[in-house]
């Protein structure tokens, strides 16, 4: 395949496990855009087709490097964007594994991904996944819920903040439920109308339409904190004038620029913040947070073998909320 | 006076003081540049003809209301830019004064400020000075200190960490020392090479020009945090791009809009923060360290009477690095 193609079988073979590596046998696998990104080619030379992305992967131990002890065969783990660090520099040993200038994701560079029947990884990126969590919904954890809930869990809030979560899909669907569950009043944005039964089954106490001027009026100045999962462009004068005093507007989607005025910023000591992927540590609060109060994404399962369908449902938004490719034996 | 006019000499009487009010005969005040904008009308009905301004005030106390306990009639105390708030709502109780509904500055919305020759505020707001600290030092720092200060203070840098201080004036040449003396390694960044000996004599470690491509490109990704003094548009791209990860910019000056490209900002999880004045804590927290450590605002002293002159000074760039005006008995 090159770029932007469908998606074709192909038969490779990994090299023999190295000391620290984990071999994993697929059970299922999320779909995230960044896949998308990787097939079309969007981030340069992070691709290297033939092109095996997914990295949102659950599946069984097979095999084990000869140093590796905290896993057994058989064992459920999981694996999400990041899939090696040097746990060396001051980034690793600070607990900000994905700033590592070693950073490998489990799917870019030539890396094989979760779309192959195995996976192979060092062990210090696998994760054990918690009894209480179905394979399907672990795999969308590990990527689109790691990112906000790191989001989520280093913003300074308290119990009872009001936070608005802009942008209902795969990461904000999960954004909703996780702030809901570690105590914040959530409030979900979205265009139009179509999504507010879900955000609301979904845990959100209001939704707010962004394309309602009256309603965005009456919010302005009441939200401690905004996480942008939207990748869509917005009108950010007013997204910005829902900010209380000392409030953060957080950024995990990307969007292209952002032109801001300040000068209210300051007067209110407000301020604008970017998250990545969360840490090793982060992943483990956050499957554990997800195990203990049934956080679940919203799946839509699909075999592995129409995963050319599966991308074409996510390229046109088709998918509620994520969708997850299961390999059958 | 009206807008933008010379200041001419004016009588007035100050009312009786209420029970919780101090009456201080004015020393000194230092001249800033929100004097300026007041004077010239920039900010819209803040002004109030004859405006009278000055927020960086050092005097005796001369007389106090009836429920005044916390001073002595002949203390040398200061006054900075906030005179009042309610000390009752959620930001006040939560050392946020600045952020109160009824932030009330000393010398806007009618408050007369200290160019006059009494003042008269709420006890709240008064702070003594410390004995170290002279008071023409002391005057600039009640409220450019002040701010710097806790654009610093609140910063979560260990000792050592690298820190920008763009802009070197009345703000920037405190937060270099205050900066230095906190423990963090300062680069002071300015236009041109006219203020590189004052700035490592302030103790900047190093005086980097941003007029300087090759030495803004060889500073790329090396400062933890960039605090922006200046008010001059900026090519902020390159300002940017000086940020390590998880590095913050923080404007204590107000540009007017800025334009941001964020993706890298989301890989690398920094952030643009914004900051206004102080708490009451942060005030003395200053105070207590620059007397501690001999921060001493670099000041040109004129007499009050030359007031006018004064202004012409500043609104020439002249003022190196703070004007503080003395009245003699």
């Amino acid at each position: 395949m090159q770029a932007g193609e469908p998606l074709v079988p192909m038969q490779f073979s990994h090299p023999p496990l190295n000391y620290s590596e984990v071999k994993i046998k697929v059970a299922c696998v999320g779909l995230c855009h960044s896949d998308l990104h990787l097939i079309d080619g969007d981030w340069g030379d992070e691709s290297r087709y033939p092109q095996v992305c997914g990295h949102e992967i659950v599946g069984t131990v097979v095999s084990l490097g000869s140093q590796v002890t905290r896993f057994e065969i058989g064992q459920r783990v999981g694996v999400g964007w990041q899939a090696a660090s040097c746990l060396t520099c001051e980034w690793c040993l600070g607990g900000h594994e994905p700033l590592c200038q070693e950073m490998q994701s489990s799917c870019s560079n030539g890396q094989i991904g979760g779309f192959a029947d195995y996976f192979v990884c060092d062990h210090s990126f696998v994760y054990d996944i918690p009894a209480a969590l179905e394979s399907s919904h672990a795999a969308p954890l590990l990527c689109a819920g790691h990112t906000v809930y790191s989001a989520l869990a280093k913003a300074p809030m308290r119990a009872g903040a009001n936070v608005a979560v802009l942008g209902i899909g795969g990461l904000g669907h999960l954004a909703i439920q996780f702030a809901s569950k570690m105590g914040l009043c959530v409030t979900a944005l979205s265009s139009g109308q179509s999504k507010r039964t879900d955000a609301l089954a979904m845990g959100a106490r209001e939704y707010l339409c962004t394309d309602d001027p009256d309603a965005m009026s009456r919010a302005a100045g009441t939200f401690d904190y905004i996480l942008v999962t939207a990748s869509a462009e917005q009108n950010w004068p007013v997204i910005l004038a829902l900010l209380r005093p000392l409030g953060e507007l957080c950024f995990a989607g990307i969007p292209e620029k952002i032109t801001l005025e300040l000068a209210n910023f300051v007067y209110q000591s407000q301020k604008i913040t970017t998250v990545n992927i969360g840490s090793r540590k982060q992943m483990v609060e956050m499957l554990d947070l997800a195990a203990k109060f049934g956080i679940k994404p919203w799946v839509k399962k699909m075999p592995m073998a129409e995963i050319n369908l599966a991308i074409s449902k996510m390229r046109n938004n088709e998918a509620k909320y994520r969708i997850v490719l299961e390999n059958t034996d």
